[in-house]
C-alpha cells in the first residue's frame, strides 16, 4: 500500500523507535541506503527527508544525517494545578456532558481513535488464553452450566492474591472479590462507604467514568490539586477534611493516574494512607494500570494497617479486556462489599476466571507483561516526538513512566472541546479535557490514547491534529 | 450402593414419574415381579410396599396393587393472601436476616440442597455450548482480547429481540440492553426510575433478592398482597397508589412467580399495566422464570404502549446458569439505563455472548426448553408426593404450572425458620419463608427448590425434612 521510500523510512523508524539508534548516531549515508535497498537516489534522500520531518533525524552540512535529540525533549513539562476560577454555573451534571462527547464519537465514522484507554488487541495474549479455554471446555464443558461460585474462582482468586504480595499487599485467597471489571469495584467501594449527598474527595483531573459513577451515586465530588509529576495533593486533602464535614470518602489512583499519567511517590502515598487513617477516612485505590510500569511500585494498600484501604485492581489493560475481569480488597468493609456484590450483580462466569487465573500464575504473564510494557513505551515516545514536532509552541507535556496515557495541556487560549469537534469531522477521536473534571478547569487540555502502533496513518493523524490546534501562535 | 428391591422400586418409580404407568392402572403382580427380576416374592413384596409408602400405590384387596391417585391431590391449596398482623419491630434490615441464613448454609456441610432455585448443571446444554465456544476460540481468539461492544453482542441481541417477539414484545435489537444476570438489571431497572427515600411496591412474598436491592438502594418495600394462584392484587396497588405519595415503582414477579411458583392471568397482567400506565409509575417486569411455562404466556411488556414497562429477562435459569446472561428492555428510561449500565460496569464479556447468541438462534434452543419443561415437572410432582406422604396434616400446597420452585405452607404453629436450623443440622438446606418479606409475615412457610432429581437420597431427605415440622398434629 505505502510507497518505496515510506517502507524504507518505516523500517529505520522500527530501529528508532527500538533504541537501535540512538540520538548523536550517524544516520545511513543515503550511498549506503541505495545500496542496501536497491533504490535510486530520490527515493533514498525521500526516506531520509521524512524521517527528518517527523524530527527523527537532522541534517548536518557536508555530513550527512544523525539521529536527532528526541523532540519530545523539547516540550515543557505540564503545568501544576491551576488556580483558574470556575464558573459555579459549570457544575452542571457531568454525565450529560461526558455522555455527549461519548456519543457523538458513536456517531462519526472514525479512522485513528485516539479516545481509547487501551491497548489494541494483538497486544494482548489472546491465542494463549484461547488455548487454555478450549482445553477447559473440552475438560469441564459444565463450567458453562453451573453457578457461578461466591465472591469468585478460587484459583483466580489465589493468583491474584500471589501478584498482590508483590505490591506489597498481604492478602488471602478468600479475600479477593472478583468483579466486572474496576468500574464495578469502585462502585462496590463507593457504595460500601458513603450515603447519597455525601462528598468525596477526587484527584483533578480525574478519570470522567468515576465523575459518572459519583453523580450516578447521588454523590457530591470535591476536586483536589494534583500535580502532573506527583499525584494527588495531600495537604489539600488535609484541608478539605478540616473544612468539609461531609466529605466521606476518597478516591486516588495513585499509580499511572487516568489522564495525568503520574504516579505518586511512596512518601506520598504513606503521608496520604496516614493522612485517611487518622481521620477514619476510607481511601478507595484505583490501580488498574498499575501493572503496566516497569517496576510496579507499593501500593496505598501496602501502607495500610487498619483496613482503611479498599484496593480496586483489574485485569482489562494488562491481560484481557475481553473477559471484564476486575477485584477488590474491602478492608474494614470487606462483609459489606460482598454483600452488596451479592445484591448487584452475584458473580461473574467461570471460564474466563480459570483461564485468566492459568495465565497469571504461570511465567508467560510476566514475558507478557515485559513485552506490553515495552511497546508501550515506544509508543509513547513516537507518540510525543510527534506532538513536538507538529504541535504549536506553548504545547506542554509531562512523558509519563508508563501506561497508555498522554495529557497534552494546548497552548493558551486553545480549546479541548474544539479540536475534538474539529478532528473528529476528520475521522480522528480524542478526548478532551472537559470530561475529566466537573467544573471547565480543563478545556485547554485533551487526552491521548496510544496503544495503537505509531503507523503511517497515526503519525499523519497526529500530525493532521496538531495543526488543527488553534493556539495564540497560529491565530484562529 | 442400593439394596436389590430398592433398585426394583426405582425401576418403576421412573415409570411413574414419566407417566408411563398411569394413576388407575394395574401395577405388576408381585408373581409378574418375581419373574421379570428373577427375585424372590420377599423382594418382590418389598419393593412394592416401598412403592405403596412412597404414595404411588395401593393395594386393593384381593386384586393386588394399583397406581394411586398422586398424593400431591390432597394437598389443599396455598390459603391466599394472610391478614396476619406484623409487629413493626420486625421491619429490620433484610438483608441482615437474609445474609446470616445465606451465611449459615455455608457454614455447614450440606448434602441436600434444597434452597437453590436453579437445576443442576448436567441438564443444560453444556456440550453443545462448549463445542460452539471451542469453534469461535479457533476463529476469532482476539474476543478475549478486545474491549467489548457497547451494550452487548449484537447477534445475542438479534436472538433475543427474536424469543421476545414470541412472548409479545415487539422490539429492536438496538434497544436490547445485555446485563449480567437479572439480577442487574433489576439493580438498572430501579436506579433509573427512583431516588434514595423512594417507596417500591412489591409482591407479598417476593423474592428476598429484592428486597435486598432495595434495602442496598436506600428504598423502602411496600409489601402487597398476592395470590399463591392469580399474583398481585391490581385492587391493593391502586389503593396504595392512591395512600402513598411516594410510592415510585412497581417490581412484579407476573410468571412463574419466585417463591409462589404463580402466574397472572393475562387480565389481571393487562389491568396492572394500564393502572401504571394511568398514574406514570414505571412498572418491572422481572421474567427470569417465563421460558419455563411450556407455553409462554404473555409478558406485561406486550401490553405496554407508552414504555412504562421496563422488562428483565436472563438465560440463567432457562440455558446457562454459569454464563450470567441477563438483559432488559427499559422503555421510557431506555436512554438513562443505558447510561447506567455503561456507568455501572461497562459491558459483559463477548464469548459467553457470541455463544449464547448461536444456540439461542437455533432449533436446539428450542429442543431443550421441551425437554427441561418435562423434566421439571416430573420433579415437582414427585416432590409434591413426597411432600403429601410424609409433612404432617395442614401442610398447605399450590402445584405451579412449570418452573423451580414449591412454596409451602405449613401447619399452624409450624416455623419456618425452626426447620432451617433442624434441617442444616442434617445436612438439609431450605429456604425459610422469613427471607421473603420484611414483615415475618412467612415465617410458616418454606420454599423449596426442585431442580435435582427425586432420586432415593433426595426423597429421604424430604421425608426427613416433614418429619421435622412441629406442627400441632405432632406437637413438640
Amino acid at each position: 500500500m505505502s510507497t518505496l521510500y515510506a517502507r524504507i523510512a518505516d523500517h529505520y523508524l522500527q530501529a528508532l523507535q527500538a533504541g537501535t539508534l540512538r540520538a548523536g548516531d550517524r544516520f545511513p549515508s543515503v550511498r549506503q541506503l541505495m545500496r542496501t535497498h536497491e533504490v535510486s537516489l530520490s527515493t533514498a534522500l525521500q526516506a531520509c527527508r521524512r524521517l527528518e520531518e517527523a524530527g527523527w533525524l537532522e541534517a548536518r552540512a557536508r555530513s550527512g544525517y544523525f539521529v536527532a535529540r528526541p523532540r519530545r525533549q523539547a516540550l515543557p513539562p505540564a503545568a501544576g494545578p491551576g488556580t483558574r476560577a470556575i464558573d459555579p454555573a459549570a457544575y452542571v451534571g457531568i454525565s450529560a456532558h461526558v455522555s455527549a462527547i461519548l456519543a457523538r464519537g458513536q456517531q462519526q465514522a472514525v479512522g485513528v481513535n485516539l479516545a481509547l484507554a487501551v491497548a489494541p488487541p494483538p497486544m494482548y495474549p489472546a491465542d494463549a488464553l484461547a488455548g487454555i479455554m478450549r482445553r477447559r471446555l473440552l475438560q469441564a464443558p459444565r463450567l458453562l452450566t453451573t453457578m457461578t461460585r461466591r465472591h469468585g474462582n478460587p484459583l483466580l482468586r489465589t493468583a491474584l492474591a500471589r501478584r498482590a504480595l508483590e505490591r506489597g499487599i498481604t492478602a488471602a485467597p478468600e479475600e479477593i472479590i472478583v468483579t466486572q471489571g474496576c468500574i464495578e469495584a469502585v462502585n462496590l467501594a463507593l457504595r460500601a462507604v458513603t450515603q447519597p449527598g455525601d462528598t468525596v474527595a477526587v484527584e483533578s483531573p480525574t478519570f470522567y467514568g468515576l465523575l459518572q459513577i459519583l453523580e450516578g451515586l447521588g454523590l457530591r465530588a470535591v476536586e483536589l490539586p494534583t500535580h502532573p509529576k506527583d499525584g494527588l495533593s495531600v495537604e489539600a486533602l488535609s484541608f478539605a477534611l478540616d473544612s468539609d464535614p461531609s466529605l466521606r470518602a476518597v478516591v486516588v489512583m495513585p499509580t499511572l493516574h487516568n489522564p495525568l499519567g503520574c504516579t505518586m511517590p511512596d512518601e506520598r502515598k504513606a503521608a496520604l494512607v496516614a493522612l485517611c487513617a487518622a481521620r477514619g477516612v476510607p481511601l478507595i485505590e484505583d490501580d488498574i494500570y498499575g501493572e503496566l510500569l516497569a517496576q510496579p511500585p507499593r501500593t496505598l494498600k501496602s501502607f495500610d494497617t487498619g483496613g482503611d484501604v479498599i484496593h480496586c485492581g483489574s485485569l482489562n489493560k494488562v491481560l484481557a479486556p475481553g473477559l471484564r475481569l476486575g477485584w477488590m480488597l474491602a478492608g474494614r468493609w470487606q462483609a459489606r462489599a460482598e454483600m452488596l456484590k451479592y445484591t448487584l450483580s452475584r458473580f461473574p462466569e467461570e471460564l474466563g476466571q480459570a483461564a485468566a487465573a492459568e495465565f497469571v500464575a504461570s511465567p508467560a504473564y510476566e514475558r507478557h507483561l515485559r513485552r506490553l510494557r515495552d511497546t508501550l513505551r515506544s509508543h509513547r515516545e513516537a507518540y510525543a516526538d510527534q506532538v513536538a514536532a507538529h504541535f504549536p509552541a506553548g504545547t506542554r507535556l509531562t512523558l509519563p513512566d508508563g501506561g497508555l496515557l498522554l495529557w497534552l495541556q494546548l497552548p493558551d487560549g486553545a480549546s479541548g472541546d474544539a479540536l475534538f469537534t474539529r478532528a473528529l469531522a476528520h475521522g480522528i477521536q480524542i478526548a478532551p479535557g472537559s470530561m475529566f473534571s466537573t467544573g471547565r478547569r480543563y478545556d485547554h487540555c485533551i487526552r491521548l490514547g496510544c496503544g495503537r502502533a505509531p503507523d503511517e496513518e497515526l503519525l499523519a493523524a497526529l500530525k493532521r491534529l496538531g495543526r488543527m490546534v488553534d493556539g495564540p501562535a497560529r491565530g484562529r
